[in-house]
């Protein structure tokens, strides 16, 4: 999770000169086409671009989806034929971009983000989504090739439900929705993880503990940067009467919005929880501290003394009554028990052990 | 209280697809019907789903109780005869959403949570509970069977107070109330066991005393998260001039309105006095091993230069004159006297003991 | 201060039943009386109920005090006679309601809270005080006789100013404004509390002065729950064109209402100042632990090496050549010297004593 | 710095009463009194009041200045002569009014605080400062006689600039800019102060240093209180239009607010670093606790093993061997070297010195 | 940085008198000119003051850029030919004004901050940049001379892209991207600044980490100063409609806007992340100070009662029957080896080693 960086590469660059900005990819741009009304349906899973600008003029609801940010010709060739705004186009490629919604003459942008968890299931990917909702077309701008949109592209095929029946703007929501739905499997993935930290911190306190808590603290700061102004994106699209959007579809993004604030309230939560692990953790540490420091001077208060009273009979006086005394030496042992059985009854009184 | 997990469950349905989200439950769904007019009363404790279809239409008051939302089939129904938003119908089988209000052409459709203490005293128990007020007809949903609007059944079928005399609206009020109410439980036994919790930090600094103020802390997290979206709930309803409330209930809901108010405010209290409590185990321990330090440093000091004396004394140089004088050995003591003395009036000024 | 308990105590019963949530109380309500214009005046100390209800139809201002709100009874019967709407006469028997302002058709409810200092001068007592002001009478309820309102019951008998020449809005705000400025008496009371816990905690650390900031803080929780929410109260007010207000008293609520934000001020100011006193008691304890370590590594590390040279010479080896010297002994205690010095030199360079 | 005290003194008083609440002060009030025109010029230094009473229907622009507003007479004299509201009155005598704006019928009455440094550069003099605005005259009450007007008075006589061009909103003004601009000394002072707190305690972190923290903690806490408020009301002045203030003079009263939020912003600014130099003083004595213990450890590891060693050579048993050895002596030292060079070693890996 | 001192330089002197309160500067003040319509380009790198009168009239768009603000001469001799506030010139002079934007009748002004990192890449450097925007010019006052608006240069003699064809509000943005771009390089120095001290943090506690700490934290506070005051100018610029910026110009300064949220977000993020810092570096040090006394404890407590027994055995005591016999010594040697292996079972459970 190292979104945070060279945000500066675009510094000094005249407004519309496109530049990608994120992680590096030599995969080709993959551009997939479904072309639709409520009879009629149409498929292409490979393309080229040229072939997409047709469909703006088409009576069917078009989504074109590209897979893959990272070729400036291409979104450049997008911009051109759509006449999209050339500071919308900047924003696609910047993966840094946070969430926003902006309404144009004749489309409504949106750019928001997608997250997923790797492989190894320990950190969290963030990756840029963009789409562009025309009257009758959605393009949508993905970083990279993605599963989530599959049950949806079923669902056009078989024309299951009434998504076929509807226009661009149920589509938009459609594909909002998945992306929105994917975040509950990271809230879930991290209420997890920071439970299983707090069993952790309960009974070992290394620094590789530590780390744990930290990073999740650096995963949630992060989440909630990407996350927050999402919210503020819908709440505009909710608010707005944008002219793309019908009033019926409106009651459907009413419900992401619920979900974008779930989200958020959950990551504010874990956010507290994390804080309270590092109060565990410091505890734990001051706990074990105590403990030791108990030991410690159990022993050494106990053979301190002891060791005194033995070194007194080691001198060498050539006076020293007791030392020809018989039973000195009995006597001498008897006084150290002695000594022992009071430190062990105050340090017992003091509830030290 | 595990409130916070498996929300990903319906990740990628499309929307409106039914499925049950929280505690399963294999218990058949119940539901139990009251229909009034101040002079008519009938009651049935357990109907089958067809038989309540009717009741929309009849001209007195009808209040469909479900006991159990596990069941997707008669959920469906429900929505099917009385045309119900497939959103709504999702809403009311997902435990983990946040209360919300909201208004429809011809009902109105509020969630909320109901808290109560489980059996032993010691975690508090989040049910999903939800209404559906329609212009002659209330329809709640409750997780389990419970006993919270019992004393309403009983005013309804004894025609106590003016209950009967009122439309939806006033019942609906009613049942919010019953459920607010129960908040005050939860409050008063959170007050308990914070000062319990209190009276055990002074004295004794465990790791189960802090595991204890951290999930009260946890709970209080929930607590705040189940509870705050309420608040707006009710302010949308005595804002909103909804028509299914009558002008003289609203003040009704004014009063419920306050209720929440109080209530989140004491868990706001009680999120800081918990805060309190781990500064207070802190400053506990540090006390205790301040005291542990003192033991240690006062024996330590006192007994260390003594056993530096004996040690001379021990020492087997041909030439020692001391070890010579016959008042040597006694004067040694002499010697240790002083110093312990010494040592003793210096931590007394330091007011070590 | 225990105000935060028992408010379930009402939970599951009707709105409007009547239920007294407070301390009890076992003495007899009482009610006094005045009734006054310019020119007429008429007090009586100790009336019965029923001869307050002709008062509501006199030209006069009349004043009924109400001391105890403990007895149903009474409550009910102002309620039945002055025909006041259930919730309100709730709402005055619960100790435990958040101060608030309720506008009705004929009368105005303000319930708030008066703060006072027990005997000890110890803990806060936190009394309900509430007012309906009708067009011309007010009634004031109070949990406890109390001489607050005294200085104005005596200049509304001497005609003292322009009291008696104002409407019964007018003393509405005299009896506020003597309520709010009691609670300079508690922020004067505050202030010098946290000061002398200040010079305290710089001298002496132990959990006695740790528990007192601890009440102090606690108190200041429970006082904010109790003013902060006047402040909307006396907004609403101010703001309100309320019939019952004259335009001329609205100046003199402003007065009062910028009271209220003195000493909600001055109590927020409190709250950072007793976290401040935590910070600074904590540094106190680590100040004397380090003191305390100081003394004991300084001890140990200049006697543990001697005690080892020392017992160096008390070897019992056959061989050991400097037991043989004539001067050893004093060579070794020249060499100790030497250690210790060396030891002392270093201690006053790390600044240690 | 003790102005939060005695805030009580008026309580129980009716609206009106005119009580000094401030330090108290033997000074005589001090009158002065500036009239002017463009063309038209009269100072005089020492004038009794009755003589400004007429100044209210000169056509020229009329200064009144009051040193002293510990003079009941006096100020009520004005509040006669003037016609100005009591409780007006009553807030200018009042020290421990928050600063305020209040507009009323014929004239705007405005009181914030002066702060100033004490001649030994240590603590903030906080001084109230009044003033009543008319048509054609402006009365300032300041609490002692100061020296901030001076230039203004200066350029005045001197008919410098265009001050003696313009209306009293315009000198209202230039003395409200006057007060703000002392505002900056303090931020200076403060900043210097904080700077020279944090290079003081990175080096010696004794309790004394930790008391200056706690004491610029506090100052921050009080100027925050006294000048935060100021904002409101200059925002109100800028909002409203005022009747009093003209067009042009509102875009100077723009530069006043813009300053008030500069200092505002220091003051958090430096209540931060504050919060910070108490976190570097706690992390200063962890580290020399640390340090210490460090020191102590090292010596007592080493020498601990090494008074073992020599411990059993000290033993008297009849038969052990090693005592006869020739070279046992030379040996055991061997033995106690390698023993200190190993446990060197591991100190040096440990970075322990 | 030390932005923070001596605001108080102007206080006391009347509103208009200029005076530069900034960095001090003996450097002369280098005024370049560029005059362009889209068919007309013109350029004078270093003209006289009078010579740009004359451009305030010309049909061309002129820029006219003044490098350095410490000569009030010049400043005065801008605000006299071309009629501007004084009050806004003495912001342009005063480097430790807070950025803002204000519309005046025929010109728009606005200050802010251009950050850049000082040459040994460790301190950031704070400059003030104001612009006053007028029909067809634009004047940039600028601290010192700097290359990052050499781009825009570059483009406006080559007349690249649209610049030449647009007006000067146009260049105005273009001026603003400029300086907002370089936050951007602040920010990843800030990112990769605290990347290095985390890694730093986990292996070294010193003061001298702390002390980065320290300075991380106090950079972002002086950012935060500096940036946050932006956002509402900013805003002020598009919400309002001022008649300077052309309608197509301002979804350019809404992307300008959006760059400066982001900038602010992650200054708020690096915030929250340094105070994790301290965090981590506290429990760095509990950590060490965990292990030190552990080594000590397990040396202690393993060797002290060892020289306890050894100590027995050297007692002088006439009638010890152990010493007398044969295998004494090595049964000795037997119950030491035992008793350090019971300590060292016990350790090990207790994990400690």
């Amino acid at each position: 999770m190292t979104e945070h960086k060279y945000s500066s590469k675009k510094a000094g660059l005249p407004p519309g000169t496109l530049i990608h900005i994120g992680k590096k990819s030599s995969k080709e741009v993959k551009i997939s086409v479904m072309d639709y009304t409520d009879t009629h349906f149409f498929e292409s899973d490979d393309v080229a671009i040229e072939e997409t600008f047709s469909l703006k003029e088409t009576p069917g609801i078009s989504w074109i989806n590209v897979d893959g940010i990272h070729n400036t010709d291409i979104i450049q060739s997008f911009g051109t034929h759509f006449d999209f705004h050339p500071l919308l186009l900047e924003d696609i490629m910047n993966t840094l971009h946070r969430p926003k919604l902006e309404e144009f003459q004749d489309y409504l942008f949106l750019t928001l983000k997608m997250l997923g968890i790797d492989k190894k299931g320990e950190s969290i990917i963030i990756e840029q989504i963009s789409f562009i909702l025309g009257k009758n077309y959605l393009i949508s701008f993905q970083e990279q090739a993605g599963d989530v949109f599959e049950p949806i592209r079923i669902r056009l095929r078989e024309a299951k439900g009434n998504i076929r029946n509807r226009g661009a703007d149920y589509l938009f929501y459609r594909l909002i929705d998945a992306v929105v739905d994917q975040y509950f499997f990271i809230t879930d993935h991290l209420s997890e993880r920071i439970d299983n930290l707090e069993e952790l911190v309960l009974t070992t306190q290394t620094t590789a503990v530590l780390h744990q808590i930290q990073e999740s603290k650096k995963q949630l700061i992060l989440l909630r940067k990407s996350l927050s102004p999402l919210r503020e994106a819908i709440t505009l699209l909710q608010k707005n009467e944008a002219k793309l959007i019908q009033k019926n579809t409106l009651r459907y993004f009413n419900d992401v919005y619920e979900h974008i604030i779930q989200v958020n309230e959950s990551i504010e939560m874990y956010r507290e929880m994390t804080q309270n692990l590092t109060d565990l953790y410091q505890s734990g540490i001051n706990n074990k501290m105590n403990q030791i420091m108990q030991v410690l001077t159990i022993i050494a208060t106990i053979f301190i003394p002891l060791t005194f009273i033995v070194g007194i009979y080691g001198m060498n006086f050539d006076y020293m009554p007791e030392l020809r005394w018989k039973y000195g030496y009995f006597f001498t042992w008897g006084i150290m028990v002695l000594v022992v059985l009071v430190m062990l009854i105050y340090f017992r009184r003091k509830k030290w052990f």
